[in-house]
C-alpha cells in the first residue's frame, strides 16, 4: 500500500512507544499514544488504519499486534546492506546506532581516506580505505550508502560512489547532490528540521 | 505566514543550492533547482511563492534575492541558543556542524556524566558535568537542548533537562519522552527517515 511519508515517520514513533511498553501492558490505547506524541487522537487512529491485523479492541491496541502490524508494513524485516562512506563522528555514531539493524538496516563497513581510520573497527564494523569500495560494493552487493563526509568533498565522493555502482545515497550532509536520474538521494536535512520545529513553536 | 512542515524542509534545500552557487551565477531556474532534487519544477514554484522579494525575472530567480528572501522568512537571522546534552559521537558530530551557526543555531556548551569526557572542548565547546545544567540554562538563559544520549537514560535525562527549565527539546534518541504540555518537543526520526526513503522507492 502507499503510505504518505508523513504516516511512515509517525508509525515509526508509535513503535518506539510499543517497544517501550512492559510485557505487563497487554493493550495501548490510541489517546495514550496521542497524548505521548502531543497529538491529535483523530490522527493516531487514522494513521493506523493503513495497517491490516492491528489488534483492535475494545480497550484499545493489543500492543504485541500492533507493533507486529507496523513491522510487516514498514518492511523492518527485510534486510538491507549498507556501506557508511566518513567515519567521523557523525559516521561513527551512525555506526554505533544498534536500533538500524532492529529497523532491517545492517552496515556491514565504513570507507574513510583518512590513514590514521582505516584498519579501525567501530561497533564491529571495519573501516576500510575508500579505494576498497568499488571491490567490495560488488563482493557484497551494497547498494546503500550512508554518506557522512564533510561537506567540502559530498560532490567529489557521491560521484565516486555512482560510479562504483552505489543506487541509493543517503545524504547526511548540507550538501545537494548532483546525480544521474536512476541513483535516488535522500536528504537528510537536519538543519530544515530545526528550522520546522522553530517555526512551528514561534520560538 | 503559516509555511507547511514539507515546504520549509524543501526551502532549506533549495538554500543549500544557491549557498552553492558561484559568483558569477547571477540567477538560477526553477527547472534547474527542481532537477538537483528530482522534483517537480512547478513544485519548487509553488514553493517559493511562499516568499517575498525573490527576484523573480525572465530567467529565473536572483540568485542572492532568492537566497536573503529564504533566510528572512526561515528566521536563519534570529540567534538561538542551545546546549547539546551527551557529548559521544553524534553529540560532537553535531558539535561540530558548523553549518547550524550559518542557519541561527548556535550551540554554546555540552553536558555529558562521564568524568572522562567533562572539560574536554569540542568545536570550542565546552563540556560540562551534567550536574551544571542548572545553573548555566538560568545564567545564559537558554531553553534549548539538543538530546543526544544512549537511548537507556533519555527519558531521565529529559526529565532533568524539564526540571532544569529546558523548554525545547531536539529528540535525537529513538525513544519517545513523555514531558509536560509546556514543553515541545522535536523528534529527530533517523529511522522513520530511512523507512520514508525506502518506501518511496520500492528498494
Amino acid at each position: 500500500m502507499n503510505i504518505p511519508e508523513k504516516v511512515i515517520n509517525r508509525l515509526t514513533l508509535y513503535h518506539y512507544i510499543l517497544e517501550d511498553c512492559n510485557n505487563n501492558e497487554e493493550n495501548i490505547s490510541s489517546t495514550k499514544i496521542a497524548e505521548l506524541l502531543n497529538i491529535d487522537n483523530s490522527q493516531v487512529r487514522k494513521d493506523i488504519k493503513y495497517l491490516n491485523n492491528t489488534g483492535k479492541c475494545r480497550v484499545g491496541y493489543n500492543v504485541q499486534k500492533l507493533k507486529s502490524a507496523i513491522e510487516k508494513e514498514l518492511g523492518f524485516k527485510k534486510e538491507r546492506d549498507a556501506f557508511i562512506i566518513g567515519a567521523g563522528n557523525l559516521g561513527s555514531a551512525l555506526a554505533k546506532f544498534d536500533s538500524f539493524k532492529n529497523y532491517g538496516l545492517q552496515v556491514l563497513a565504513m570507507f574513510d581516506n583518512d590513514p590514521k581510520k582505516v584498519g579501525l573497527s567501530i561497533n564491529n564494523k571495519e573501516v576500510f580505505h575508500i579505494s576498497k569500495l568499488p571491490d567490495l560494493i560488488k563482493r557484497l552487493n551494497v547498494n546503500i550508502a550512508i554518506l557522512t563526509v564533510p561537506r567540502e568533498y559530498a560532490k567529489e565522493t557521491a560521484n565516486f560512489l555512482v560510479k562504483s555502482g552505489i543506487k541509493y545515497i543517503w545524504n547526511f550532509t548540507p550538501c545537494i547532490l548532483d546525480v544521474p536520474k536512476n541513483v535516488k538521494v535522500w536528504n537528510e536535512n537536519l538543519i530544515g528540521s530545526f528550522l520546522q520545529f522553530i517555526n512551528k513553536d514561534e520560538m
